[in-house]
């Protein structure tokens, strides 16, 4: 399956590392950590990192109900740029010039609504822990209602989205291939150092599977 | 030593976590991998990862001369929202609520500029590429005329930007300190795997120091 192409989502340069298929788009939403979210405030750009959540085609997003983003949107929605991006690994070519990097980045184009419905606020709420550290919300205090009131919800349907991914070696030109200079990939990866227990955490609660287990 | 604060640059909320130091700034900038750059488009906004790189205070950008924004920016400079973010570790509370992230992030506001000096543009190339590789440039064939005009390189002055930093472990309510759920912080890191020589490398050509000591 796929989403369809859109005038904002059409690639005018690398067109063979963009698609949009859906699978390959909900890998990456799913695996990084953070998103950028994009807005416009007085004409300006605004760009902040923040915690997403994706359940089936609808991104959500998060804020604190007085935040600025989040005043705006109950006012008809907040047009945003949602880019997600994952790092693979760095390409070092013979040439300065053909360095590059292998990523996997999704941009989402829309309108970002508030998700009012109490059932499906708290179920994005759910998915935004679990998406991060799977099998978290199991394990914690679930939100109260005061909780919940302090905290906006932003859908954002999966839409206008587009995938790019680079991968594979450098591309030198035929010139430089018999240089001296070392060529390939310096694969990247997220890791999880040992969990740090909380000082005041109760003794003799252990780190649960979800925490030790992670990975992305 | 610290940048001035500016409108677009005070917080709203978690004052505590937003400085303008410069340092603090700087490690930041130099640290990440990708940044995430964004402009608007007929009102609207665009988010594009981007590699940067920082030489004193002046944030360097770089795009193919054709492309959109790099068009753009000929005429009079494009106006960008650059937001840099490193993540340090998953914040695990015993509420869901009190769920964050440790984490570094820069944004830097201001209208980024065509470099047209010659000197210049190949010193902020070659921070490119030796800020994400440190040594690279030197195991590398430099850039030459025709590479030079085929690549626009925009400069940002560090001129209205902040750093926020969340750090330490999770704050959870007086009520759940003696729940029943682990609580503490999943510090996470970037690592790098062993290098991928090019499948057209001449034989006999070894990884050097700057790709097998890589880190972050």
């Amino acid at each position: 399956m796929t989403y369809p192409s859109s005038p904002r989502t059409e690639p005018t340069r690398h067109r063979e590392r963009v698609s949009y298929d859906r699978a390959t788009v909900h890998a990456v939403l799913d695996e990084a950590v953070v998103c950028h979210v994009g807005f416009v405030v007085d004409g300006r750009p605004v760009v902040l990192p923040q915690l997403h959540a994706r359940v089936e085609d609808t991104l959500y997003l998060h804020g604190s109900t007085g935040a600025r983003a989040m005043v705006t949107a109950r006012d008809g929605g907040l047009d945003v740029c949602v880019t997600v991006t994952v790092v693979d690994g760095l390409v070092l070519a013979r040439s300065a010039f053909h360095h590059s990097v292998n990523y996997r980045s999704v941009v989402v184009h829309g309108t970002a609504a508030v998700v009012t419905d109490p059932a499906e606020k708290a179920a994005a709420l759910d998915a935004l822990v679990d998406r991060v550290v799977p099998g978290r919300m199991a394990g914690t205090r679930a939100p109260d209602r005061k909780e919940l009131a302090a905290t906006t919800v932003l859908g954002l349907p999966l839409a206008e989205v587009s995938v790019k991914v680079r991968s594979g070696p450098p591309i030198d030109d035929p010139g430089d291939l018999d240089g001296p200079h070392w060529a390939g990939v310096l694969p990247l990866s997220t890791v999880a150092g040992p969990a740090v227990p909380a000082p005041d955490l109760v003794p003799g609660i252990d780190p649960p599977a979800h925490v030790t287990t992670w990975h992305r």
